[in-house]
C-alpha cells in the first residue's frame, strides 16, 4: 500500500486518511460503537437463542435438490450452479506423494466476501454479521457484512435479497480499501476465488438486526476467542492494507519486545531479511521448476476412495468424508435445504514460526503446492496439516517443522486458538491457529521457505494466488496481536 | 519497487544502489564501453555479414522432425517437446465477437528471457546479443544475453550450450533486479508464460563473439529505430524497475513539458488519477464480471479455417497463416531444422493515448481479454489491432480510439517505429508501435480504460498476469523517452 498511501499524501490528504493509520487507529479502539465486549457477548447470546439450525445426515444420492450424473457420478445442483462433487486427478512430480486421484469441490463463480466499514468518532468501525452455517460445530458465528456466492445474490435459490450488496456492487460510490480475488482450501477446492472486499462509506448506514459494528481492536480481541470470528471474515481481515511508514510511534503503550518486533514488522520502512525482489524471484523460481499437474476427472472413476453408506470416505479413513445433509434453518427466515459438504476427519494444525531479526518479526512462509490452486504454489504458514494423515503417508511426507510446532514451550506460544474453516462447504472443520516465536539462531536452510515481514506479506495480499487461506486467518490473528 | 528501494536505504545501503536510480543513471548515459553508436552500427553490420539464414516455404504435413497426429491433426514435434498447433474454442459472452475457434500455439514450458547487467565506471551495462531468427523480416536483431526455452536450455535439440545460462540458473549468487513470469501474444499462444529476468553480475564476465555491453541510454536511442530491438529484449527491459521516488532532480538536463511529465511518471510520489488500490479494485472487477471460456479441440475440428497448400489460412483471408518453414543457418555454427510458424495477414497498430494530468504522464490502459491469458484479462495499450482483420468482423468490433491514433497530428506523436515480435515463432510480424499525446481535456468515459501513471504500471510488472506484452514493449519505448 506505499504507493497509495505516499501518493494520498503528496496529493495534500489527511495524515489520517492513510489507510494504514486508520486502520491502526481501529485496532487500538477497545471500545466503540459497543463500549464493552461484554455487551457484545450479550448480543451474541441472544441472537444465538432467536436462531436454529436443524442439520441431519441424509445419504448422498438421496439430496433433495442435487442429483448424481448417471454417467460420471459427479453430484450437481438441479440448476446447474451453486458448486458440484468431482474428481481430481494429480500428479506432482517431486512430490513426497507423486500421484493421487481424490473427490473435489468444483465452484467456479466467484462470490462476495465484503466488510463495510465506517467512522464513528473518526475510529473505523467494522459492520459484522452474526450469521448461522450447517457446518459451524457452535450455529452461530460472526461473518463479514456480505458472505454470499454468485448464485446467492443472483437469487439462485430464490431467497431474500443479500443485505448491504449494493455497497460492495457499486463501488464507484464509495472508498475500497480492499478488493482481490482470494484463493480458498487448494485441498478441496479446485480454483475457488472470492473477491475479499473492504468498503467505506461515508454515508450514514442502517443497522438491520442480526450486525453490529465493532472496531479492529474488539474483533482482534475476540480473534482469541475459539470458533468465533468465521474464516471469511478472518480472511477480509487479512487483506485490511495494514502496512505502511513506521507505526510504532502511534502505538505508545508497546508491552514486550515481541509486540514492538511486531509492529516494525508493518513497517516498509523495516529492513527485511529479503527484498521484495528477492521473495518475488523465489516464488517465481519456484513456479517455474514444480509442476503440478491436475485434471477433472468423473467421480465415479476416483480410486482409493468408496461409496459406502451414503457417503464417500477414503480406504484409509484419513483424509475426509463427502457426506450429505438436510438442513433447516429457523429465525428471522425459515428455510429448508440440502447439500453436500466435506467432513474433515481430523483437527489440523496451523502454525507460523516467527522470530525477530534486528527487532524486527519474520515469519517462515512456505512456497506450498495444493492441488486447487490456480498457480502451482502459494504461500502457506510454516506448518498446515492433519497430524494423523501422516499414518498413512511415507514418513518423509511428514511436514517439516511439525515437531518444532507441536513440542513449543508455553513461553514461545504467542498466539493460540482453534477456528472453524467455511460452515457453508465444510462440517465441523476445525485447525489449530498458532504462532510460535523461535530464537534468532534458529536458521533452517530450506528451499521451500523463505523468513519474510508483514509488510511483505501485506503487500502480496494486494494481489490474487500468493496467500493462501490458512495464512491468511493466521495474518488476521497477528494484525490483532499489535493492539 | 517502493518497499525494495526504502528497505535497501534503511539498511544503510548507498543512495546509488537503488534500482531505480541506478537504472535512471544508466538511461542519461549515452556513452559507455561502446563509446559511440556508430561503432555499434558497424558492429551489427559485421555480425550480420558474419551470419546466414535461409528460410524456406514447407507444406506443414511435411516438416522434418514434426508430425501431424492422425486422430487431432494437432502438429507436434517428434520429441513431444517444444510446442505444438492445436485447436482453441473461445467463448466471451457479451463481447463483439461471442463465439470462435482458431489455431493456437501450445507451449507450455516456462524458457528463460534473461538480460545480464553489470557496472562499468558506475553505469549499469546490459549484456546484448545479435541473434539471428527465422521469422525476422532482416534476420538479425539485438536480443538479452539469454533467450532460451525449456527444451532449448536442457539440450532436446542437442545443439551447443546457452552461453551465460548459468547466471539465470544461480540467481543465489548474483542480484536479481527483476524475475517475472510474463504473458506473450494472447491471440496465438495458450497461456504461454517466459521468466523475464534481470540479474546484475559484480564479477568479470567474459564477453564472447556475438554480444556486447550497452547503457540503457544506448539500447533507448536504438529503440528509435525499426525492426531491431526485439521483442524478447523490449519485454525484459520493460521489467527493469525503473520506478521509485521523485527522479527528476537526476535529469538535469529536461527538454520538455512532455519529458517532465514522463519522468515525473516514474515517482511514487506524484499524484496518480486512481490510488493504486482503485487500480487493483478495477481489475478484479473487470476479472470478476467478464468471462472467457477456452477449450482446446483437436486442430482438424477447428471451423471456419481451412488446410490449403500446405497452410492453415482462415476462409476469409484474414487473421493469420499457420505456415512450415525450413531453415539452415550458417554463421559461427551450422544448423537446420524445421518448424510451424504463424505468420499474421497485416502489420499491426500498437498505441497508448498519453496525457498529462496535473503535470503527470497518465498512459490511458486498455483491460483486454485475449483467449491466451492465463487470468481473462490483462492490460493492454489504449489501442492494440490489425486494421484490416475488421473487414471481416461487425462494426462494433471496431476498437475504440483506433481513429483518434491513426488520426493523430504530427505535433501529438512522442514516438513511432514499427517492431518485430518475436522471430522465432511468427513470421515476419511487424507492429507499429505509437505514443500519442491528447489534451488534458480529452476525457473518455469507458468502463473498460483507465488513465495509468508509469509509477503503477512498474509495480505491476513486478507480478504476472497484469501488463500484456504489447504494452510491455511500449513501456520499454517509453522509458527510452526519458533520457
Amino acid at each position: 500500500m506505499t504507493t497509495y498511501s505516499r501518493t494520498a499524501r503528496s496529493a495534500g490528504a489527511l495524515l489520517a486518511d492513510e489507510p494504514a493509520e486508520l486502520i491502526a487507529r481501529s485496532v487500538l479502539a477497545r471500545s466503540g460503537r459497543i463500549a464493552e465486549l461484554e455487551h457484545f457477548h450479550r448480543w451474541m447470546a441472544d441472537e444465538k437463542r432467536r436462531s436454529h439450525m436443524d442439520v441431519r445426515a441424509v445419504p448422498l444420492d438421496s439430496l433433495s435438490g442435487w442429483r448424481v450424473d448417471g454417467q460420471t457420478g459427479n453430484i450437481g445442483h438441479d440448476s446447474g450452479k451453486f458448486f458440484s462433487i468431482e474428481g481430481l486427478d494429480v500428479v506432482v512430480p517431486g512430490g513426497p506423494v507423486t500421484w493421487w486421484q481424490q473427490p473435489i469441490i468444483n465452484q467456479p463463480e466467484v462470490g462476495i466476501l465484503g466488510i463495510l466499514v465506517a467512522r464513528f468518532g473518526g475510529v473505523l468501525h467494522c459492520l459484522m454479521q452474526a450469521k448461522i452455517e450447517p457446518g459451524n460445530c457452535n450455529g452461530l458465528q460472526l461473518s463479514p457484512t456480505v458472505q454470499a456466492t454468485r448464485s446467492n445474490y443472483t437469487r439462485v435459490h430464490q431467497g431474500s435479497a443479500v443485505p448491504y450488496l449494493e455497497y460492495f456492487r457499486d463501488t464507484e460510490a464509495h472508498r475500497v480499501l480492499a478488493d482481490v480475488r482470494q484463493s480458498e482450501q487448494g485441498s478441496w477446492f479446485h480454483r475457488k476465488r472470492n473477491r475479499n472486499m473492504v468498503v467505506e462509506v461515508s454515508e450514514e448506514v442502517e443497522l438491520l438486526e442480526g450486525f453490529c459494528w465493532l472496531t479492529l481492536g474488539q474483533l482482534h480481541q475476540l480473534l482469541a476467542v475459539d470458533d468465533l470470528v468465521n474464516m471469511d471474515a478472518r480472511t477480509v481481515l487479512s487483506c485490511m492494507p495494514f502496512a505502511g511508514r513506521d507505526l510504532l510511534p502511534l502505538f505508545e503503550d508497546v508491552r514486550t519486545e515481541f509486540t514492538a518486533a511486531l509492529i516494525r514488522s508493518y513497517s516498509v520502512e523495516s529492513a527485511a531479511r529479503h527484498s521484495m525482489a528477492e521473495v518475488l524471484s523465489w516464488i517465481t523460481e519456484v513456479r517455474s521448476q514444480q509442476l503440478c499437474q491436475v485434471e477433472l476427472i468423473p467421480l465415479r472413476e476416483v480410486s482409493d476412495w468408496r461409496h459406502e453408506d451414503g457417503r464417500i470416505r477414503h480406504d484409509s479413513g484419513l483424509f475426509f468424508n463427502v457426506i450429505g445433509v438436510s438442513v433447516t434453518a429457523a429465525g428471522r427466515e425459515v428455510r429448508a435445504w440440502s447439500q453436500p459438504m466435506i467432513e474433515p476427519c481430523d483437527e489440523g494444525v496451523v502454525a507460523f514460526l516467527a522470530k525477530r531479526i534486528n527487532g524486527v518479526l519474520h515469519l517462515l512462509a512456505q512456497a506450498k503446492t495444493e492441488p486447487g490452486y490456480v498457480d502451482v504454489i502459494e504461500l502457506a504458514p510454516t506448518v498446515q496439516c492433519s497430524v494423523s494423515n501422516y499414518d498413512a503417508l511415507p514418513p518423509q511426507a511428514r511436514p517439516a517443522f511439525l515437531d518444532t510446532v507441536l513440542e513449543a514451550e508455553d513461553s514461545q506460544i504467542r498466539f493460540d486458538a482453534v477456528h472453524s474453516e467455511e460452515g457453508g462447504r465444510f462440517f465441523h472443520a476445525r485447525n489449530r491457529y498458532l504462532v510460535v516465536e523461535v530464537a534468532e539462531d534458529f536458521e533452517p536452510e530450506h528451499p521451500g521457505y523463505r523468513w519474510l515481514t508483514l509488510a511483505q506479506l501485506v503487500d502480496l495480499l494486494r494481489h490474487s494466488n500468493y496467500i493462501n487461506v490458512q495464512a491468511r486467518s493466521l495474518i488476521a490473528c497477528l494484525h490483532g496481536l499489535s493492539g
